[in-house]
């Protein structure tokens, strides 16, 4: 969370800080899929990330309807958390050479990515039902059942196959 | 992972690599969480995060039980994604003054730091199965375990009053 942020007086504070700390996180993860994209090797990985690439628009489609609904300026302030993961990620992918090596990395920091997702939806949705709103909350599970199915599928692969073409 | 690190040329590599890395993160979370236990308000959350920290201690040992086990020395590399949850975790902690919201924030917080551990011990042990080596992914699945375990406690603390009292 940014600097520059506003104090953090009540739950509704954390919440609106909280929505602008994944804004941020998601838009940083679009800009960094398409790299993996390029690098991934294995068919089913690759679509794997075409397809978050395409569930991370709509569920910063989704943030932005959030934070209309709970009269709040569309913003991000910097995720000290998700930029470190995905300076993780991109150090590993320059750090592999074998092409079966590198889609287990990558596909690491997916789930590294995805699992910092789910926390964060996670705790929204549940101040979203503390703060009296079930609408906002019902908006946002929508995307942590996104994460959470993207993450199975990913160890799916993982451990179908990527893992073993790794070894 | 770091930039002094050798080079990932196989999957071994990449496993002993996220080794290094949750070595780092675990030692990081040790000297962080005394700080949580210092500023947390509810006794159940304060008593949850003295849990965490003796989990931990007994976490680091079983990584170098790992090392020892795979043949390597006992290392951390730095890990980006770890110092950014925590340089998080410190900021929102400095940003809030309400004394329920703080605990609200910390919990959150906490539960960033375990899925952190989640994802990268699941992959740990999917490594490890992988290259054969069901015994360290036998030690590594215990830390797993725990860490899901109290993740469910944080969620259950957070619900059932954390939130609403900072609401």
């Amino acid at each position: 969370m940014g600097l520059l942020s506003k104090p953090i007086k009540t739950l509704d504070d954390l919440f609106v800080h909280t929505l602008q700390d994944i804004y941020y996180a998601e838009n940083q993860i679009a800009k960094s899929l398409p790299k993996m994209i390029a690098k991934a090797t294995d068919a089913e990985l690759k679509q794997g990330f075409e397809t978050h690439l395409e569930e991370t628009k709509g569920q910063i489609k989704r943030l932005e309807q959030v934070f209309q609904m709970h009269g709040q300026d569309v913003k991000g302030v910097t995720c000290a958390a998700m930029d470190g993961i995905l300076e993780e990620a991109t150090e590993t992918m320059s750090d592999v050479g074998d092409k079966d090596v590198l889609d287990a990395a990558m596909l690491s920091s997916a789930q590294a990515i995805e699992h910092y997702e789910i926390t964060r939806y996670g705790t929204l949705v549940a101040f979203a039902r503390q703060l009296g709103r079930d609408d906002c909350a019902d908006v946002l599970q929508q995307t942590l059942d996104e994460e959470k199915a993207t993450d199975k599928k990913l160890t799916a692969i993982a451990e179908s196959k990527v893992n073993r073409k790794a070894a």
